[in-house]
């Protein structure tokens, strides 16, 4: 197209410039927006970031101007292009893990290597024999051969008994056989399998003369290590394009009838005796439980950053935008930024006190789970000899590790359902502008959305929630002794219960997180009514299971996030202005949720029927008018940078038009071309090439 | 890459079939389907799609094998392909304007001279001399020139009457400048603008003599006819990628004081006289708020069948895939298809209900419209003679009009975010594979999007409707008589509000509806108790207002669900089956509102907290379970192609797998490279060459 003429190259934005919008607003609040992102991240993290963040911004491969409109096969390219530079950064600049980590993490799009980095690494490490990992995973930490990690099939992603694919013993030659042998039985959806790895980790029924063993890990070269074509028999490549997550390979994987060595099946749990012809078993995985735990648990805090990017764009655009005048202003008023509105503020000023709310309590679920992990292994040493001492050690070990385990399930489903469904949320709230991919939150998104699936269904994992808490009551029904909170809370709900609760939800902090431990008690007992005393079918309860396990989450994070707040207040972290407003958020968040399940709280007897009115039309409200102020503010700590949020409308100086201008006029392929535009012309492809003109 | 192997074409999936499994489900219910299929879209409309579509099918231009894998460029030029030769086959085959709209809607895509045929067209019959409809609309009609409609600007989306293009008159040589003075009033958003359009109208700010006439419509040439080049001093072109709509070039558009003649403004209603240099009037466009009103009104039906597809979709899919055993289920149980769970089943039969409620409402509303305006036309013919002089007659056709317009404004927001909201829930409901662009929901549910935003974004249209409401609430307060369905059911409200009232909402059918309308009248005796009473600020009521607006609006949907269904039962036009299931659909989308709008029903005194409870824990999953056999049935009868649907998941025959594998090993072009994938080898972007290996 003809470049952006200089006249156009004059213009600004009409009435106050965003970066005045936007300075006014931080004129605005008094809270402290270093401080309180050091409070959330830490000093030594920010720095890394920092560091890190200015390294990428000057490599050209990570040169983000064309992301937004490149195709597929561009967009895959250049991932893996980024992929391999990050390695060589890594190297030449001795990254520890956690520098590695965060630059991942600045790059903010799935890689091509990212199953290579985990799960094939983490199985081999974990699954593998010493001679294994010298034959593998030696080789994978130095890039000379790439993996993934392929469980899931077509027919089958969560029931992995399920699984299709056969590894068969082959006593003769002492070889295992694997096969695909039905359409279903395709490996897919393994990342970094489509185009990138040349290994994979395959897990695939054992079948030992006739018999099956289970599903069990395979380590397998799939494609030859110099040309990289795929070796013979076996069917390898890319699943194709996806709602998002386009820059990641997943694939698919067919083998017809592919012998491997006896050294290809990961040994260090189960093994096939060459001699014997015999399946063996070594000791058990059993740290699995507690992966499973930690990655739910990062997936929690994850979700408060996830979440806190739309929001930054979304708080930003709608203090820069504006539409209308106030109704009740006088005549000739200028018009007024749209986060002035109560109905964008009720939309966004929840989702901000959301992210700092998982935030929290993500970072409390990690912490007890560290905690815990420490201590097991310390009682594991000491022959668990002060198990009862002292008043934190009745609450044993492996009763903390599962009602960790079962919360994590409940944070993992609601925390991640919450990220994903704010960010639309944050997307809407930008109007017409939130659909362009400039504006950052789609594209964000649609890379997000997988994580309300992967790691636990979020509707199945709800299922595991429910049969602890079932499991929970029963102990207190049988009249146990407390061991953890969750049977601490049952266990008052059922001394309270004749009696009746009268929380004052709106007076009292304390009183609020009752209430909502009050409900989860309520449910939990309703739900073992049903299952235990009146036999109802599983099937007919997994709604009831999918609401207790929702209830149970979000008692976890007011709980979480009144506990941080406090400890932040007491240690003198914060000055008073941010605890303040901290507060305020913890309230927020705990009131409009408690609002919006308020048919709940009132069948449980939790609330009156009075509370939940004033709860909106009062509390709420005046929450909304409070934080107001402090909003772009508390959106700065979270500390993005302009080139993380790639985004015309979430910009830190407002330039939110000359953005999108730049971008449109500049930047955009798509005006390279001249078409013809009349049907009537005869033809329907060819553009008119200019140099005819 | 390598094709597929025999040995891959050669498998099958795994135990029962795909078509066999659809064939079971179908066996499981006596549902006439092409009946019911008559019943929602007439035997003509049926005759008329199918014949289209085969023709369609059989253009190579419309084969849309490629359209999930190409990127942004090639898409909009095979769509400018695929709306050209549109046009030459209405040609051909003398399609009528109803012809020519279905093969629109079977194409489903949007289309570059989408903006042409609607706005550009409609504003020039509307508002265009006939000097000037013959200057334009002639040759627009045979696209010899190729139109837009330029109103939003990159900083005024809403609210019209801030846009800041301008229009000055020039006394001198009675022309017309043109001029952007600002950034943000560079035109943007523009459909069929960025790359196709060589003609717009463009709505800017008339100025005569310094003084501001307001938007007025001026159709101006922006593209040689030509070389297609923009004229001088004229900045135009595509605005980027978008969340979805990516076949469509929105554009933006810019003018550097750009003289035009007299002729430009369309001057049926306003004009400037060349003499006196005076602005005048002629009429005004009364018919603008019938014609929104008739525009939502079919976005209220449309949301009914977009939603469709993707249950269509998810229902299928969910009756192919098994995932586990039943808990309950004894040892060895085949897996179970996904849409026997119940979890899976409050997600999807409540949304199979909606798309049912939505069309019958949607058709309502456009039937209600139509005989307003064939009575209102009569009426003003007969000089109001007749008013008030029948029963039917005691509703103005004003009054009806005014009640009609805040209908269509409160159903418009409500359908369109629940077909948008309910299509994701159908794509979650897929598990895995709903994130593959081949399960055709995400790609679909993208383009949909937008209807959120557009004829009135859904949170400011609720505004509207609580000011009709409110006026409403004010006439009942002064006593006056009723005149139409909303101060009906407002008088009734303030008749029984002492006593109360007792609906039966789960033995009765029109105690349910009527619970609906008291609902809807307790909010708004509330919200004008708190505007018109308390004076509180109208700022502080928005999210009062949207509840409000809601709430009409889903008692708007329940009403006319029922009426629909009480009138095909007594027509006898379906079967007792196809009835009672209508009616259990019914009664499962208001059963399932009411439960979701629990506390509002109950603080209004309209249900108890135990019928709140039955509704969901008795009623709604015994409705479940009732409706169930009939499901796959019920989605068959909206009759869509698979041509149409293009999902591998929502395949008429099942055969999802197969599907699914052909066209990510035959068709996906990523399989086409071949990558180097070692971080070392000093290469990040080449690719390894075949011909080398």
């Amino acid at each position: 197209m003809s470049p952006t003429p200089d006249w156009v190259k004059q213009l600004k934005p009409s009435g106050a410039q965003g970066h005045e919008l936007l300075a006014a607003e931080r004129a605005n609040s008094n809270i402290p927006v270093q401080k309180l992102e050091e409070l959330l991240h830490t000093k030594e993290v920010i720095q890394r970031r920092n560091k890190i963040t200015e390294l990428l911004k000057s490599e050209p491969v990570f040169d983000k101007s064309q992301n937004y409109f490149m195709g597929r096969t561009d967009r895959f390219e250049r991932a893996l292009a980024r992929e391999k530079r990050l390695r060589i950064l890594k190297k030449q600049h001795n990254w520890s893990f956690e520098d590695f980590r965060a630059a991942t993490e600045l790059v903010g799009e799935p890689g091509p290597y990212g199953l290579h980095d985990s799960m094939f690494m983490v199985t081999l490490a974990g699954q593998g024999t010493p001679e294994q990992q010298e034959k593998w995973l030696t080789k994978a930490e130095k890039y000379e051969i790439i993996g993934c990690y392929a469980q899931t099939e077509l027919g089958h992603g969560s029931n992995v008994r399920g699984l299709e694919t056969t590894a068969t013993w082959n006593e003769d030659d002492k070889t295992f056989t694997l096969h695909s042998p039905h359409l279903t039985s395709s490996k897919w959806w393994i990342g970094s399998l489509g185009r990138t790895a040349n290994h994979a980790v395959v897990m695939a029924q054992l079948i030992i003369k006739g018999k099956s063993y289970g599903p069990t890990p395979f380590c397998v070269q799939i494609r030859d290590l110099k040309t990289h074509e795929p070796l013979e028999n076996i069917h390898v490549g890319d699943i194709g394009p996806k709602f998002g997550y386009n820059t990641m390979d997943n694939g698919f994987l067919l083998f017809n009838h592919v012998k491997v060595p006896h050294i290809s099946m990961l040994a260090k749990y189960t093994h096939v005796d060459p001699n014997t012809n015999k399946f063996g078993r070594r000791g058990a995985p059993t740290l699995v439980y507690g992966t499973l735990t930690w990655v739910r648990s990062t997936i929690v805090m994850q979700a408060g950053s996830v979440l806190a990017r739309g929001v930054t764009i979304a708080t930003r655009y709608c203090a820069v935008r504006r539409q209308f005048q106030d109704r009740d202003a006088p005549a000739g008023e200028a018009e007024t930024p749209v986060l002035n509105y109560t109905m964008v503020q009720i939309r966004l000023l929840p989702l901000i006190a959301a992210t700092f709310a998982l935030h929290f309590t993500g970072k409390s679920m990690m912490d007890m789970y560290q905690a815990n992990q420490a201590r097991m292994s310390q009682v594991k040493d000491q022959g668990d000899a002060k198990r009862g001492a002292g008043p934190e050690e009745t609450e044993s070990g492996s009763d903390l590790m599962a009602d960790l385990h079962a919360s994590s399930c409940a944070l993992k489903s609601l925390s991640s359902s919450i990220a994903a469904e704010g960010l639309e949320v944050c997307r809407r709230a930008c109007g017409g502008h939130g659909y362009s991919s400039f504006s950052g939150i789609g594209p964000w998104y649609s890379d997000y959305l997988p994580t309300t699936t992967w790691e636990g269904d979020n509707y199945m994992l709800t299922q595991q929630v429910a049969r602890y808490l079932l499991k929970s009551a029963r102990s207190v029904l049988k009249g146990e002794r407390p061991t953890n909170d969750t049977t601490k809370i049952l266990s008052e709900f059922q001394s309270r219960r004749e009696i009746g609760c009268a929380f004052d939800v709106i007076g009292s902090d304390k009183d609020l997180v009752d209430a909502f431990a009050w409900r989860v008690s309520f449910l939990t007992f309703e739900a073992s009514k049903h299952r235990d005393t009146e036999k109802k079918p599983w099937n007919d309860l997994l709604v009831d299971f999918y609401r207790l396990s929702k209830a149970h989450a979000q008692y976890m994070v007011v709980k979480n996030n009144l506990s941080a707040v406090q400890a932040i207040a007491s240690s003198s972290q914060a000055n008073n202005e941010t605890v303040d407003v901290l507060m305020k958020l913890f309230r927020l968040f705990a009131l409009h949720t408690l609002e919006q399940e308020g048919s709940e709280f009132y069948v449980s007897g939790a609330c009156s029927k009075h509370q939940i009115m004033l709860a909106r039309t009062n509390a709420v409200m005046k929450l909304l008018k409070d934080i107001r102020p402090h909003a772009v503010r508390l959106v700065d700590a979270w500390g993005f940078d302009d080139w993380v949020l790639d985004s015309s409308l979430g910009r830190a100086d407002g330039k939110v038009y000359e953005d999108m201008f730049y971008r449109a006029s500049e930047l955009n392929p798509l005006n390279n071309i001249t078409v013809d535009p009349y049907p009537e012309s005869g033809v329907l492809f060819k553009r008119i090439e200019k140099s005819k003109l």
